[in-house]
């Protein structure tokens, strides 16, 4: 009887959840609603529904679950598994207690943050495999990030660390969400590069970006057709987001940066561009031996890097 | 006969020595000229010079002088101690490896990066002693970094971490010294400071700061007296560094922060700022077990740190 992890990614939207094989390998993966919008309560009821359908494949395919890990939004107190704070798309869901909401499933349960889980997956089978130290970032509607130090996630004195979203990058600039001012994810996540375009589509008369509602496909799809305003709005955005990643370079000197979520599935070329800026901005002494690679999971970071959670264990 | 460590504190001008008792008290110190601007052959004499005083001051004094430990600015390779990058201040000192300067003294030598010591000795014996995750700054003339994780320092995969004067501050902003646009030091460090108090003396008619040389003294003097051109430029440079060190708070959740070097000195109404700062720009999430202390050795930091080198490895 083969062995395999079970993992499940919660967010806002949807909860994915998938079987992983000991060596890494996918077997298995579904989506169900999560129910964040609705109430914790739901959320509960929808990770249950979604633990089973694991215990359930598993069973079908004559494979022993031999734990289950699950990735969270927010603040998550680390091995305990309790929600401790920010969780906006998931009203209500601070102070659960992660692990407890499996009741009745006797195997190794652990909880952790979602960046945390992604940042791992590539850690152990994915683009950072065989490296000591890595810095992880997720571009998306937000910008997440983790760190990596001898092989061990640094979760932070009171399990609050990577918010590299929230890092400065324009001292007194920007508002953010959080009321923040000045930082990288004002700058660089969906919302900003979407509102970028806008304002150079207004610039440039011939672009392909000239409607209502432009959307991060329309963008890149642009940006792939040398469009002028999707050009000058990916090529800043990857010259921000590459000097945030080049000052993270020159404090920590990873061996590696994993760059994942949404938008690094985009294009490659974007991705270059990102690489391009971190070399020009960080210090010589810091970048000759780095390396800068696109996460390896994609949309199923997520859940392969909660799996991943028991399999570290190991 | 009792232990004790010996530390020396290499910079472009001076060579401050001192002796470390086991429990990290002060036993005697010197200081003598370097030779920074002559050349490395008259540094390494000098290095010569300084180890064989701890030696003859250990004799008379009955001590047993356990290691000997050297901070040098640049990038050290550890354990080795070899320089393998940028020593302004010392030209030609690149690949020298340190270890091998003091041929004929029988003991452990070790060497590393000059604000890695300190944050070392402060860690194993300053302000952050007790705690398990901290971030240490240095304020003067450039800006320092140093970040210690599970009891280690982060040395940083090229041996190159700690820039942290050298993290985005202001994207696109002033140029630093290193070609780069807009880090913390360009915008914080002792030139920012001064520049700031010579411009905001021209716009107030009665302040302490017209005069045609300022010095960090005159600032502080000023500002303890309510001076208000030098108020609002330390307070301006707190503001800043505050952000800088609050966006760290954001990526690494560390138990401590730890402020240094020569500025940290001047008052401690400017420390209280930065705090503020700080609390201002981080996550609650992340400062709510959060200390931020002033170190606690001053002008002693490199040497104490660098003996620290020995004492770390018991």
């Amino acid at each position: 009887m083969k062995t395999c992890y079970g993992g499940i990614d919660l967010g806002g939207s949807y909860i994915k959840a998938g079987l992983l094989q000991k060596d890494g390998k996918k077997l298995s993966k579904f989506e169900i609603p999560s129910g964040g919008g609705v109430s914790p309560v739901a959320v509960k009821k929808n990770l249950k529904i979604a633990a089973n359908g694991l215990l359930e494949i598993a069973k079908q395919k004559k494979l022993k679950l031999a734990g289950l890990g699950i990735g969270s939004p927010g603040t998550v107190k680390y091995p305990e598994g309790i929600v401790t704070d920010s969780t906006p798309n998931i009203p209500g869901w601070i102070g659960t207690n992660i692990s407890k909401v499996f009741t009745g499933i006797k195997m190794p349960i652990i909880a952790d943050n979602d960046a945390n889980c992604m940042a791992l997956g590539e850690a152990i089978f994915g683009a950072a495999k065989g490296t000591n130290s890595g810095f992880y970032i997720t571009i998306g509607t937000g910008i997440g990030g983790a760190v990596i130090q001898d092989n061990k996630l640094i979760r932070g004195s009171t399990f609050a660390s990577g918010e590299f979203g929230h890092m400065v990058l324009k001292a007194d600039g920007r508002k953010c969400k959080a009321g923040h001012r000045g930082c990288v994810e004002s700058y660089t996540a969906v919302p900003a590069l979407i509102a970028a375009a806008k304002k150079y589509s207004k610039e440039y008369k011939k672009t392909r970006l000239k409607k209502e509602q432009i959307t991060t496909f329309d963008i890149f799809d642009a940006f792939e057709k040398n469009d002028r305003a999707a050009k000058k709005a990916v090529e800043e955005n990857a010259y921000l987001l590459g000097t945030a990643i080049g000052s993270i370079v020159n404090l920590l000197n990873p061996e590696i940066v994993i760059i994942g979520g949404g938008l690094s599935l985009s294009s490659d070329k974007y991705i270059n561009l990102i690489k391009k800026s971190v070399f020009d901005y960080a210090y010589k002494a810091a970048t000759k031996n780095l390396k800068i690679k696109k996460a390896k999971f994609g949309n199923d970071a997520g859940w392969i890097g909660a799996a991943c959670l028991n399999v570290g264990k190991l």
